[in-house]
This record gives C-alpha cells, structure tokens and sequence, in this order.
C-alpha cells in the first residue's frame, strides 16, 4: 500500500535526527540470544527491579492505600497494613480531593511540593518556596518542559557533559535547538575541565549559536563521579558570567557510595556564595523516586526547582504543564521518598533497614565491579562515587579495531557484541548514545545486577576481555599492564 | 534581579502562544469566592472523582496489590482482597518483571496490548495486532507524540473541529503546526457539515499550508455528539480523497447516554468499507482509562491504535516514546478497563452494579441538565448523546453584550463570571479554548456533579439566567423562548 501522509521520509525531521540507543543490533542480538535460551544479565540500564531490587515496604504500603482507599474501611486492615501507613494515606488523601484517581493543578499537589520544600530546607540549609517546585512524571518529562521553553530554534543551544545520558541529546533534537558539547576530564576522575567549557563556549558562539543553558548532571550519568563544592563553585561563576541557566539533574543524590565527595546540591553552593551571586543564577534543579536509590523507573514521579527564575516565565512552564497531565500516584511516590518514616514511627526500623541494606549493597557492588574492570587487561575505570553506573574505558588493540572496521561497526559496538555473545552481559558502547573523546572506547554498564552474581560476573567478563585481547594482540602495539 | 536568560521576552514563541484555558480571570476568581467560604461547584473540567465518583473497586484492589505484591505472602490477604483480583495482579507482575517499579519497553507492557487488540476484535469484529499499539500516559501524551511527529513546521495544518477541545490547538501550537479549523452544525446536533470542511481545506491550501491530518472527536467534547455510520463514512472517504491522516479520539466511548446513535469506532467503519479502502486510510485511535467511565484522570494510562501506518514510521514513534517513559501502572489500569471481570467471576457482580450505576447516574444527569438549560430563557442546548459535558449556546441580549464590552470582557466571559458570583457553579465559556462561531455565545458545564446536587444546581442557574436576561433586557430585540 501507499503511506501518502506518514510515510517515512515527509516525518518531522527532528524526530528523525533524534537518536535512541535502545533499538539497535546490539539489543536485538541480546533479546534473539535469550530466545535460544541464553541467560543475558540486562547491565545496559538503570532499571533496578527489573534486575531484582525489591521496592521498599513502607512507600508501598501507603500506595497501595491510596489505590484502594476502601481498605481502610475493613476491619482488618491492621492485619495487612501498619497504623503509620495508614495515617500517611489518609494525609495524602486528604491534599488532593478525590484521590490518585483525580487530576491535581498543574504544579501538581501542593501539600508533596510543601515536603519537598521541607525536605530541600532540612538538606540544604536553606529555605525552599513550594510555588517554585513543579512535580513532574520524572526528570524526563521535567527536562522536556524546560527545554521546550528554552530552544527557541537551531541556533539555541545547550551545553551537555560528554560521555552525556541520551535523555539530553534526545529531548535537544526533539526541540529542535543544538547541543553544544563539553568534555569531562577522565584522567581528573571525570571532573569538570574549565578549560574546555570555556573553549566549547566560544567555539559554538564563533558558528552562532545563542548558548543558553548548561546541563550538569550530579552524581554524573553514565560517569558516576561526585562533583566537588570548588567545582560547583567554578560552574556557578561561569555560567553567571556567560549569561547560562544551569541545570542541574541530581536524581541520584542518595546514591553515594565513598565518604570523601559527598554529594552537594548545586543550590546549596550557590546560596552558600551569598548576595549578590545567590540571586543572580537562572537554577533549575531536578529529583525523581523513578531514580535514586527507590528505583522506581516503572513509576513516574519526580520534580524541579526553580531559583531565580522570573515569575512570568513560571507562568509559562505552568502552561507546559497544563498541558500533559500528571499522574498523582507518582507525586505520592515523591513525597514519600522526601519524607521518610522518622525515628520512633512503627515502620522506621523496617524503613531504615531496607534502604541501609540497599545502599550497602550497592556499594559493595560498585567496588566489585570497579575492581574487576580495573583487573582486566587494557581497562581502567574509575570509581563509580555514586549514581548506578560504571564507565570504563576499553583500550582496543588495532587489530580489534581493524576487525571492527572491517564488520563495518563501531569498535566499542564490536566489542560489547563479542562480550554479549560470549558471557550474556549486555552493555552498552560509549558510541552508543553517550559519546567519548575520539580514538577511545568506553563501555556502560549498570552496578545493579544481584550481589551474589556480581563476583561470577566479573570473573567472566575477565576472562572474555583477556581471550579478546589475545586474539587481537598486535605484538608491536602491547599496552602497558594497570 | 535581572533575568538574563530565562525572561519572559525570550521564550520559545510556540509556547507563548500557546492558549491556556485554566488560569484565567475565572478561575481565580472560583478560588477567592471559595477561600472567602463560597460552595463552589467544579463544572468547569471532567475531572469525575474530583466530583465524588467513587474508583470501581476491582481495577483499584488489583492495582494496589501491584503496589504491594508482598501483600500477598500475607496468609489474610484473602480478608481484603477477592481471589480473581489477586490472580489478576500476580498476572500483571508476571507480564513486567519487577513489576510497576520496572519500567516497560516503550511501546508498553505486551501482555496488556493483547488484551488491548482482544478487546478491539470484540468491540469491531477485526483482528488488531499488538505490535500496531502504544500504551500512553493518557490521550495528551499519545496525541503530543503523533503531532510531534506530524507536524514539521508552521505550514503543515492540522484540522480541529470547532467547538474544539483545548488539548488540540495546544498541542498544534507547542509543536510550531497550524490548527485548520473545521465548523460543526450546531443545528444539526453537532454533526459534521461536509460543505464546510471542504471549503476550510481549499482556504488553508489557498495560503500555503499543507493539511496533514485531521482530528475527530467522537463522543464529541465539548459537543458530546454520536457520529453517524454515515458521516464517519463520509469523513473517511474524505481523508482519502484528501490525503490525510485521520486521527481520532475516541475516550468516551464507553459514555453513552442514548440507543439511537450508539457509539461506532472509525477503524470497523474503514474495515467495513472494505479493501482497497481499508487499507488506504492512515487512522490513529485513540482511549483512554483516564477519561470514559472510569474517569480516573489523576492515573495516566491509555493507547493509540495504528492503522495502515508505515513500518517506518511506527518505528518513528517508538523512538518519540523511548524519551517519555511511561507509568506502568496506568498501563495496568488499561487493561482493567479492556478486560473487566467476566460473568461468572467473583467480582462480577460487584463490577457490573458498580458500572452500572455510573452510567446510569451519567444518562440521567445528562437529561436534567440539558433539559435545565433548555427551559432556560435564550438558551438552547443539543442532547448530551455521550462524553461528560453541555455545550449550551446562550443568545446574549446586546444590552448583556454592551455591558461585558464595557467591562473589558468576552460577552461570555462576563456571563460566566456573573453565573460564578450567583450560584458558584464554574463553568466555562465558548470563548475560554473551545472556541465558537462569531457572534455565537456557549458555556462549557461537566455534568458529573453529584445526582443529588443535580436538580438544585440547575434552578439555581435557571434563576441566575432569568434574573440575568430580565437585567439585560433589550426592548426591541426580545428573542423568541424556544
């Protein structure tokens, strides 16, 4: 048949330039692969249920609650559910009138942006207006409404850290604007190099492009590195003296694994840096429960905060919002994750043991797995700080990337499909959405698959890597041993 | 402070433009009379548990047991919980690994777009394929997705019916596209006038816009009219004679208040009609479990049907919808509302009186507000055939008109407020985003206000009318009392 209208090639051409990561070969192969019965460790996401994180007692209590209302009606509900529960369902019942089954304004509830003004004061040092805070289906959705206000056209662009997380490439294009790339400095374990924002600046300016806003993600995706309080400091400058907003996604906040840099909000430093600076910087900073150690990527609840952001332009992202309706379970979501059982409550020892338990373990699995790529010929990785991730680096002898050259693939491609083929462990290349440096290769994988594998895990991923660097040995080209 | 970026004067110009219906003079003004301790009836939206419907109880016990699977490890679970809906739960959990916290494939969980295709067969008598189905975070998001791809910029037309709903000329003006507007006939019960869609395609082509689709709404909103077998036969032939995409929002199909014009979907009348035919039209369908009679705006959960749509372009669409993650549970709530409980279960009963009386409550609201509106002195309102809403037209005196004009305001507008200040219902008027022909005057009222409030509310608005129409009285220009 004929497809007049929506045939492929008369689509929106900013759509058809967006990349997803998420349909190629290498996916196809993983799910071909586990047809034939092959067991494939799915590393190539931060989707932590899926890989057998259990979701946390308490928040789903209440949820459950707020579904089924008429539960709490039954004489036996204490049987099945604890009072603390209860009343925090009753509480979030009660901010929004007809339930999770009716819509809330478009700001989203006004009572969850009130914890998470509490929960922003408690963490920061500093006090949060709720009017600033829009709960959103997720960063996703938040960012997507943010940069559809600022990307005017082609020439509007915004600066994203490269290796980058796809959601930003993908939501640029979709709107149309350009990303203007800057480089982490991997040798600086992924710190911030002021030398080429500067230069990426000014060589986007010399094309011109208006650059309008810079993109920080803390803890980083896919980098993993904690961002420290002088590098912040650096950014806020730079970004008030280059007239950028800065956003800011610290969705994985909670999840730190080392004690020497913790995580510090982008908000506190610029209000720890005083008048006039503290009220000079356009600020959006961004938090989910569909990330962070809650983990609830199926459940789509997070926010942004707007600092120093005019009043008229609130109006405006109001009118975004208005637009795609939120769903209010996953507000609740949020506002549970803000606000905890506190000590002393019924469910607080169960609440606390379970996400100590959950951190813990994500801890020790970011050392395993960190180890392990650092134990393998022709790899170095750094430590993953905090978010879910480990990004090593491959360093691929020329006969592999002559091999890959002659498959027509990308050598990182080439290497993760071997890797797939031989122990079931999906990853994802560096070329495959997130970028790195020319000449070096770099793969994703997640720190998330169950403790009691991780250590089988990485034994094979060794013994693959070290047959794939055998088989493409080059005798004049041997890199020296980490 | 200043505002150097972010300024209201430099935002992406496709979303100023964009109209936003719900934070206008009226709607503030319904919150001060309330705060000032006014009964504010909520007419204005069809957001029904916002009104007190209460959410079916078996879709809520299986979504809250997919909130908390561990409620079934409980040996009392059976005190709270049916038996068929915790073995419709432990199948949801088994369709998604790691359940609603896991996030799905983009195009939604699979086992729920087969219950979405079997109940489509069951509905049409035509086979669906799963793979032609996208789950969606409601109606708007599926509608952002097609438009995004649709549109490519501000010549590609869009038709919208007028009266329109508000989600449609947003959509189309975010996206940078043109809205081709097309006139119902008000005298003919909101049908469609075939002489005037015509005509509204040659006067956009005559200015240069290529006219890409065409949206139908059937149960109209906010015209809640039943398409005829034939006019829907007729608008296809159209698309196709036209070239266009049909896109067709079907939410309310369900909401049927009147046997002589049942609901018919567009996709049986196209495989109705028969090869070539059939497999000519580009036809998207939309649902939706956040409106019908499920009414559960605040869950986000619907789909979109794809009809003879290129390969291509379907993948198109997956990449649009890997950005936007979806909620799982509102895809879970879909398959609720396709694939309710059978005769013979447990929950049956229960199921079937509980929808029952929603639908019943439904038709006999329809009747007593458009029977009050139409006993109404210069106001004439079509049947409510389906849907949620009246769309009476209130032939304003020029004395009523003079006076708004005085006062700054639409003569509907002005109407609207004074009906607010009187009776505290809040409606809405034509000119608020619906739309209207010139010099025609209508107001947008949900009929979802409680049965009992029902026929209070509308003698409470039949003497605000009076009093309203004796006030503006024109000697020489009494209209005739229908």
């Amino acid at each position: 048949m004929e497809y007049k209208v929506m045939g492929p090639d008369s689509l929106n051409p900013n759509v058809k330039n967006t990349v997803n990561t998420l349909t190629g070969e290498l996916f196809l192969r993983a799910f071909e692969l586990q047809k034939e019965g092959k067991k494939i460790i799915f590393a190539h996401a931060g989707n932590p249920h899926a890989l057998g994180q259990k979701p946390l007692t308490f928040p789903r209590q209440v949820m459950a609650l707020c579904q089924a209302p008429f539960l709490m009606d039954n004489p036996h509900v204490g049987l099945l559910f604890p009072s603390d529960a209860i009343a925090r369902a009753k509480e979030y019942l009660a901010m929004n009138p007809g339930g999770v089954g009716a819509s809330s304004v478009a700001k989203g509830i006004l009572g969850v942006r009130q914890e998470i003004a509490d929960f922003i004061l408690e963490r920061d040092g500093y006090p949060s207006d709720p009017e600033t805070i829009f709960l959103t289906d997720g960063t996703s959705s938040g960012v997507q409404k943010v940069l559809n206000l600022l990307i005017r056209n082609e020439k509007d662009g915004i600066m994203v850290p490269i290796p980058k997380y796809p959601l930003y490439s993908a939501a640029i294009s979709l709107f149309g604007g350009t990303l203007v790339p800057y480089y982490l400095s991997e040798e600086a374990n992924w710190q911030l190099d002021f030398t080429d924002l500067q230069k990426s600046i000014l060589a986007a300016r010399r094309e011109g492009i208006t650059v309008q806003g810079l993109v920080l993600i803390n803890p980083g995706n896919p980098t993993s590195q904690c961002l420290t309080e002088a590098d912040l400091k650096g950014l806020i400058e730079l970004c008030i003296k280059e007239t950028l907003v800065l956003l800011v996604d610290e969705v994985y906040q909670q999840n730190i694994y080392q004690d020497d840099h913790p995580f510090i909000s982008a908000r506190k430093v610029l209000m720890d840096m005083g008048q006039p600076t503290s009220s000079t910087l356009e600020l959006i900073s961004f938090h989910s429960a569909s990330k962070g150690f809650l983990g609830e990527c199926g459940q789509r609840g997070g926010y942004f905060e707007l600092t120093n952001i005019h009043p008229k332009t609130v109006d405006e992202l109001y009118k975004v919002a208005s637009i795609s309706v939120g769903n209010v379970s996953g507000q609740i979501l949020m506002g549970l994750m803000v606000k905890p059982p506190r000590p002393g409550t019924v469910s607080y020892p169960r609440y606390a043991a379970e996400s100590q338990s959950i951190l813990d373990s994500l801890r020790l699995k970011a050392h395993i797995m960190t180890d392990g790529f650092n134990e393998s010929e022709n790899v170095i990785c750094n430590f993953t700080e905090g978010a879910l991730f480990c990004f090593p680096q491959v360093k691929l002898p020329e006969a592999a990337i002559a091999a890959a050259q002659e498959a027509g693939k990308a050598p990182d491609l080439f290497y993760c499909l071997k890797l797939l083929e031989a122990t079931g462990l999906l990853t994802v290349p560096g070329s495959g959405g997130y970028d790195q440096k020319e000449g070096t290769f770099h793969i994703r994988a997640t720190i998330l698959p169950a403790e009691e594998d991780m250590p089988r895990i990485m034994d094979s991923f060794k013994k693959f890597n070290n047959d794939f660097m055998c088989q493409f040995r080059d005798s004049d080209n041997i890199l020296p041993r980490l």
